[in-house]
C-alpha cells in the first residue's frame, strides 16, 4: 500500500520540481491504442509497446487530459491516505466541479475520469485495485478454500446454496488453505447454481466461480491469483458461441482494452472445456442447435483472425465447424440429458481425457 | 415441499380421471394479462382479479399450450423427486423435444416453457421457486444475521469484503438470529460496497442488500421474509431516476407480469431513502444533474400514471419537480461531498429524520 502512495507522492513531486526549474509541467505515458499491443508470443499475453506520448501543460489539446490525469491521481491518493475504496462513477463525482472563475467542468463524463484513470495505471505501473478504485462487483465462489479477508475467516465449503459474492477488489485476501486440484469458470450463474447444488466441488475436488454476464476484474484477479499462487489449472466452461468463445480469449490473453495490465489479469494457461463442436456429435447436441445471427458470424470472423488464434489449427478448426454448421449451441442444452448429466458425466468424462482446447 | 408434489399429482390425477370419463382433457387457468391485473388497496399490491380462461385439448388452438404446461408439471415433478432445482433455461431444455412421428416440437422458444411455468404457478398456486425452479442469482447480503442453509450456518457478519452471495431460490433459508432494525436495499453494487466499507451494517444495526442491475426474483423474496419473519422495514436507495422509482414501485407494489404471485413477492410497506427532489435542493446535488432522456420523460409519465401512484401527492409532487428540473441525479452524486458522505451523513440523517417517501 505504502508504495503506492509514494509512487503518487512522486508524480507530484517530479512535476513541482520542474515547475520550480522554470520548465513546463508533462507527464510520460505509454500510448494505449491498438497500433501500440503486441501479442507476446513468449508470455502469451496481449502487451503494450514502446510507444510513449508526452502530455504538456502548455498545449491546449493537452491542458484538460493534463489536469484530469493530476486530479484522479489526487483522488487516488486521497482514497489510500483515508483507507478507502470508490468505484469508477465515485471518483467521476470527485473530480468532478467547476474551474472557478470559468464554465468549464474539470470532467463532463464519467469516460474521461475512467480513462485519467487507465492513464495513471500506465504511469504509476499500479492497478486500479491497488489505487483503491474498483471495478463492479459480481460472482460467487464455492470450494475447499479458506480465505482471511478484513479479518474475517472464510470458509468457501460452508457457505449455504449461495456461496462467497466475490467483491470487486480482492487484492488483500489471504489465502489461508487451498485443497482443490483445479477451478472451473462458467459465465453463467445457473450453471454455478447446478454445479453447486450437485457438490461438484466437493466430489471432486475443485473450485467452481462463475459470474452472471461479464467477467468482472476482481473474478479475473481472483482466478489469476489462485493459478499463480496455487497453481490451480483454470478451466472456463462457456457457451459453443462466438461471446463464449470471446470470453475464452479476454480470460487467457487480456483484452485489447487493458492490454497495460495483462500480467495482473491475462490467465495464460487457461483451458477452453467446451462446450466444443466434437461435443455436440458426442453428446447428441444438435437437435439443440441455435442458428447463428449475421452478429455472431462477424464476431466469428474478427475472432478467428486475432493474432492468438491465427496459427492454432485446434481453434481455427473449431471456428470452421462452426460456420459450416451455421449454428451455435448452449451448455444447458445438456440438461436435455437429465439435469445433472452434466455433473455425473459430460465434466467428469471431460477433465479424465483431457478433452479441452487451449 | 410434500405439498408440492402433491399438487401435481393432483393435477395430473384429474386429467387422467376426466379421461377414463370419456370427458376431453381441460384446465382451468387465471387469464395473466392486463384486463385481469387489479390494484388492490387494501393490500396495497396488484393482484389478479376473477377472470379465468379453459384450456382444451380438444382445441387445435389450446393443444399446444396444454402439452407444454403439463411437460412442465412433469419436468417440476421429476426436480422436485430428484430433489434438485433447475433454471429456466434447463427447463426449456428438459421440456424440447420434437414429438414422435412429427416434425413438431414441444417448445421452439424459451418463452413458451416459461409461460408455460407462469400458468403452472397460477394452476398450482405455488411459485415456481417451489417447484425448484430457479431465476437468476445475483446479489449480496451482509448485516448482523446468522442463518442455516443447506445444512451450513453463515454468520452474514463475518464474510470479509465479499458479503454473502444471495441465491436465487430463499425458501429454504432458515433464520436462526436477527438482529438489525431495518434493511437498506440498493440497485448498484457499488453503492454497497460504500456502505460494507463503512460498515454502515454494524454501526447503524442494519442489513444492506443489493443486485447489480435487475432485482431478482431470490432478492426480492429474502427481503419479505425478513420484512414479514422479523418485521424489518425495507428502504430503497435508489438514483432520482424514473428508472429507480420503477425499481421501488415493482419491489413495492409487484410487477404486471407477476400479478399472480404479488403476495409471494411484493414489499407494500416498502419506503423509499432516496434520492428525492428534495435531497438535491438540500445537498446541494443540482451541479451534477443529468437531463433527461426521451426515454427517461416517457418513462416518468407512465409511472406517474400508475393507479397506485396516481392519488399519492407526495410521488406526485416528485414526478412533477423531476419533470420541471428536466434533470435525474444519482445517488453516487453524493461522493462529491466526500467518499463516506453516504454513510456518515446522509444516510443517518435521513432515517433519524423519517424523511422517506412511502
Amino acid at each position: 500500500m505504502n508504495k503506492t502512495k509514494e509512487k503518487l507522492a512522486e508524480l507530484g513531486s517530479s512535476i513541482i520540481a520542474g515547475v520550480k526549474k522554470g520548465k513546463q509541467p508533462r507527464i510520460e505515458i505509454p500510448v494505449r491504442a491498438l497500433s501500440n499491443v503486441v501479442y507476446n508470443e513468449k508470455t502469451k499475453t496481449l502487451e503494450l509497446g514502446n510507444k510513449t506520448a508526452e502530455r504538456l501543460f502548455f498545449n491546449v489539446g493537452h491542458t484538460k487530459k493534463f489536469v484530469q490525469t493530476i486530479e484522479v491521481a489526487k483522488v487516488a491518493k486521497q482514497l489510500l491516505d483515508l483507507e478507502k475504496h470508490a468505484s469508477l462513477r465515485d471518483v467521476f463525482y470527485m473530480a468532478k466541479r467547476t474551474l472557478p472563475g470559468t464554465n468549464i467542468n474539470l470532467v463532463d463524463e464519467q469516460t474521461e475520469s475512467d480513462k485519467a484513470i487507465e492513464d495513471l495505471e500506465l504511469i504509476t505501473d499500479f492497478s486500479r485495485e491497488q489505487l483503491n478504485i474498483n471495478a463492479n462487483k459480481n460472482g460467487s465462489v464455492a470450494g475447499h478454500v479458506m480465505i482471511e479477508d478484513k479479518g474475517d475467516t472464510i470458509d468457501w465449503s460452508k457457505l449455504g446454496s449461495g456461496g462467497w459474492s466475490i467483491p470487486s477488489n480482492v487484492e488483500e485476501i489471504k489465502f489461508r488453505k487451498v485443497d482443490a486440484k483445479y477451478i472451473i469458470y462458467m459465465e453463467k450463474a445457473a450453471v454455478w447454481e447446478r454445479l453447486h447444488e450437485d457438490k461438484f466441488w466437493d466430489k471432486y475436488s475443485c473450485i467452481i466461480m462463475s459470474s452472471q454476464g461479464q467477467t468482472t476484474r476482481g473474478i479475473r484477479r481472483l482466478l489469476q491469483r489462485l493459478n499463480q499462487e496455487h497453481t490451480l489449472p483454470v478451466y472456463v466452461l462457456a457457451d459453443f458461441d462466438p461471446y463464449g468463445f470471446y470470453i475464452y480469449s479476454v480470460l487467457k490473453f487480456g483484452s485489447i482494452n487493458l492490454a497495460h495490465i495483462s500480467e495482473r489479469q491475462a490467465l495464460p494457461e487457461a483451458k477452453f472445456l467446451g462446450i466444443t463442436a466434437d461435443d455436440i456429435e458426442k453428446y447428441g447436441l444438435k437437435k439443440h442447435f441455435i442458428t447463428l445471427k449475421d452478429v455472431d458470424i462477424s464476431r466469428l470472423k474478427q475472432i478467428a483472425d486475432y493474432d492468438w488464434f491465427k496459427k492454432n489449427k485446434l481453434w481455427q478448426r473449431q471456428f470452421k465447424m462452426m460456420k459450416d454448421f451455421g449454428s451455435k449451441a448452449e451448455i444447458q442444452a445438456l440438461s436435455a440429458r437429465g439435469i445433472t448429466f452434466i455433473s455425473d458425466t459430460y465434466l467428469p468424462e471431460k477433465i479424465k481425457n483431457k478433452d479441452w482446447i487451449e
